[in-house]
């Protein structure tokens, strides 16, 4: 079994090679890095805003979706760069020494 | 067996009450939302200049790092609004139909 | 003689009260401070894309234009808030001492 | 008499053969464009939240205080690049035709 992430970087490696007529994923490649970044720029400050908004209203359904939308194009951003969300998350586990686990032995295989 | 981001929301809640002088995630919580926010823009920031430094040099481990740091701060952000990872990672499965798999079945029982 | 700030914050005012139909201002502030927010984080990402752009091109005609629309859109903001581009500038000539000259006068006789 | 933005223009330009230990200016640039870039990501996110509260405060302060930020780094990274307030002030001028004004006549004289 892998991770929700991994999974997703797994179908966005699969639609990097879509049409971008029908693939979204694959429009954001056709159209470049720039793109990619203004997408993670602008879902970053949309994540921010629902996140006071949050506080406010105590209210966390808009926070999620746009921390879902934010980390979708972090993805989409490694993927146009070469690069796994399994990097990531490896780097994530080395910091906090999350030892003792099957992610950590997928990790050291590597 | 867990995920990586879900070992680490755990791990998070649990400093959530450390004490801020030892602990740099109970440290962020004490500073408030602001701080954390900022922290969240910062790492936005850094990820998309490492982006595209990556797409010049073909090197990627600065990219890595550097997203790393901003799906940290983001967990820490959905931590202090009461929120948990598992809830991003099933709005991602959810729009991507992510089936047959255990990370549904454990999205579908909550 | 107003600077062009100036004059632009004056008339950014006039279009507050405009029809949201015909005017990109008035639709603006009509859709809320969020969204002015939104644009305000979109034109500082295309403002550091275009200057990571200009240093590798020596081009500098799109980091004009984008920092134009990240200032543009920094003053509807201030308007939405009931704030004037003068507010900004006179800290500014405050913090950098830009003395005896007819800017100081004006903003001492404010 | 020039703008404030063209004063601080002017100065920014002197700071920039100044010494790094005692100057805040030169010691950006002698960091490099990367860090000034990081800068006016900081303080985009930082004008957000302040714009975010004032709306909950009716306070303007820390608004002023943090588009002033911005302003400020997004003027030093035009000089990094070699470009002036000027520029951005007519496009700015350009795209909203405020014309019959001084502001016009010296933009023609350039």
């Amino acid at each position: 079994m892998s991770s929700v992430l991994e999974q997703l970087g797994a179908a966005l490696e699969q639609r990097k090679t879509a049409s971008a007529e029908t693939s979204y994923v694959a429009s954001l490649h056709a159209k470049g890095l720039n793109k990619i970044l203004e997408k993670v720029g602008e879902e970053a400050t949309e994540t921010i805003l629902a996140a006071k908004d949050a506080q406010q209203s105590g209210e966390n359904a808009d926070l999620i979706y746009e921390t879902a939308d934010l980390w979708f194009h972090t993805l989409v951003m490694l993927s146009h760069l070469g690069e796994s969300p399994e990097a990531v998350l490896n780097e994530l586990a080395r910091r906090f020494d999350l030892s003792g686990l099957d992610e950590k032995a997928s990790r050291t295989s590597k």
